[in-house]
């Protein structure tokens, strides 16, 4: 099945133009801080080009504030490919240090981590920077949002440790994959990276809810129909085209076409909401400077949505053949050939 | 020094009415998840009087509610006393526990604890009921302010069990104390005490948060006053009078006279900000509906002041002079003569 699968999105969206600089910047980091320890790993990283992806889903961050994005793109990517199939008892330590990675943005930033590894050091350096300016309110958002997807990876290695991770059914699996992609939080860290934030009127409104869960539901599907060779060769259950292909007995050919029709019925939907959000806005009886920040939170969550899939269009990550120690270490159900989690 | 030091509050707050319903109800459910072990603890537990507590600081709570809180108050307790100063290596199992503790408001309300004790599945039944009807932002806000406590806590043992308790300074203190005292999850779960919440855009402004923080400290100067004599059974060096003892040269009674003074002050500055919320509801544009939830709001907050005051003045948990096991396990530096943190 090949990796670009295109859809037809309604917005484009711009790519910054620090690209360049902060990846140079970004790679040396990733190097220095031990995220990647081997030189397959280096070079399985680049491949994956994580640069343009923070790139394109924040494109109107300072050259500064791109490096780090990056770098934080970076421990997350490796940290989720952590568990290792072959080893169940991984998970214990998966889960140690996912909580230290909770609680960080809980402790006054800069404190040393508890649980001390390459991916817990890098978390603090970047939560430091990255909370840095950022208000009380939208710290205890990204924070919760932050410790939600982090809670569902455990539980997704868990399942996988007890063998269990192709047994969701699909109402099961489509509502677990909503905390698994990780979107609310990257679409909070738009705010940072543009220095505003959302009314908190706004982003309690129901309708600005249900435009952050659509836009999670839309990026997981489509991330699981690019990243579906990659996790068909890792063995991973955890994917929409294989749920369906399991649960509704389709074959793979009409699995992948009815999650592409999840896909872009989930998108409609977000497309047909966004345009009511103006009426909430009244509602709310925001001034016009309150109406911006609502208009720069929707960006936001298009800039995530079409720069996730400019970007996975291409990405290495995802690439249907692969050979190498890569993929060596992928069908031995290991997901990174580097152990991040020791010191 | 006596455990009934009297302060001036300028706010009466009323005692909920199902305080004897309740207390029964809670009793037996503590007795019953393993939250006490042995008689001589269930004793102990019960001459705190816990639900006393409760019944003061969420007086407009149902009968239902009153128990589920009380619940709530009992494992929070206990769970705080489970250090114990002769075994430092159990830090890390505290900190287990609390990671499980944190996590729990982050995922899918009713989800079995990956961290399994009596703690932990009392927590698990409580957030079920707590949490119930309530929006993502406050569950969003209530999982970051109980995250912050335990966050707090876990330092607070990790100091302790590196023989570090006493050496904060007055300032370094002050800031930990505010982290320490757990107060602004509290007054979060007074909105779901009485079934309201305060508007988010009310929440985020400044004023409340000062609000939120100055009680917090009060709160947190009169427990290390009102809980002296336990603390410095215990050895604990985190006590207001103790830091100014030590760092000041202060003899114990002007080291109490001055957190006396250091309490008022803060207590002061609370009630001179608090006249200026109508202001910032005038400045928000809240509608008569909006300015009552913010007045719950206050409320919860004067409940937790003064509710807790009451209750101090009086519970067997801060007792100037105490005999029997509870003393000989605190005189060994054991907070609690049971042991939750184990199946």
């Amino acid at each position: 099945m090949p990796q670009d699968v295109r859809f037809d999105l309604p917005f484009d969206t711009p790519v910054s133009g620090h690209l360049e600089y902060a990846r140079a910047r970004h790679l040396r980091w990733v190097w220095e801080m031990g995220l990647v320890r081997s030189r397959d790993g280096f070079e399985e990283y680049r491949s994956w080009d994580l640069p343009q992806a923070a790139a394109r889903t924040y494109p109107h961050a300072s050259a500064q504030d791109m490096v780090v994005l990056m770098n934080w793109f970076s421990l997350a990517f490796l940290f989720d490919d952590q568990f290792d199939a072959g080893r169940p008892d991984r998970a214990d330590r998966i889960a140690e240090v996912a909580r230290e990675l909770v609680v960080t943005p809980l402790r006054p930033a800069g404190s040393r981590p508890r649980v001390v590894c390459p991916i817990t050091l890098a978390w603090t350096q970047v939560w430091e920077h990255l909370s840095d300016g950022m208000s009380l309110t939208w710290r205890t958002r990204f924070a919760a949002s932050w410790g939600r997807f982090l809670v569902a990876h455990c539980e997704e290695v868990d399942l996988a440790a007890r063998g269990l991770a192709g047994t969701l059914g699909l109402e099961e699996y489509t509502a677990f994959r909503r905390r698994t992609v990780g979107i609310h939080h990257s679409i909070d860290a738009g705010e940072r990276s543009r220095g505003f934030e959302v009314p908190a009127q706004a982003m309690a409104h129901p309708l600005m809810e249900r435009l952050r869960d659509l836009a999670s539901d839309t990026i997981g599907f489509m991330n699981d129909i690019h990243s579906f060779e990659r996790e068909r060769r890792r063995g991973d259950g955890h994917n929409l085209i294989a749920v369906l292909h399991r649960e509704r007995g389709y074959s793979w050919q009409e699995a992948a076409d009815e999650a592409y029709a999840m896909t872009t019925a989930c998108l409609a939907e977000y497309v047909e909401l966004e345009a009511r959000v103006p009426a909430m806005c009244d509602e709310l009886g925001l001034d016009a400077d309150g109406r911006d920040r609502v208009r720069r939170g929707v960006e936001a969550i298009q800039h995530w949505i079409n720069g996730n899939y400019e970007w996975a269009l291409t990405s290495g990550r995802y690439a249907a053949s692969k050979d190498g120690p890569v993929a060596t270490a992928e069908q031995a159900g290991r997901g990174s050939v580097d152990d991040l989690l020791t010191v």
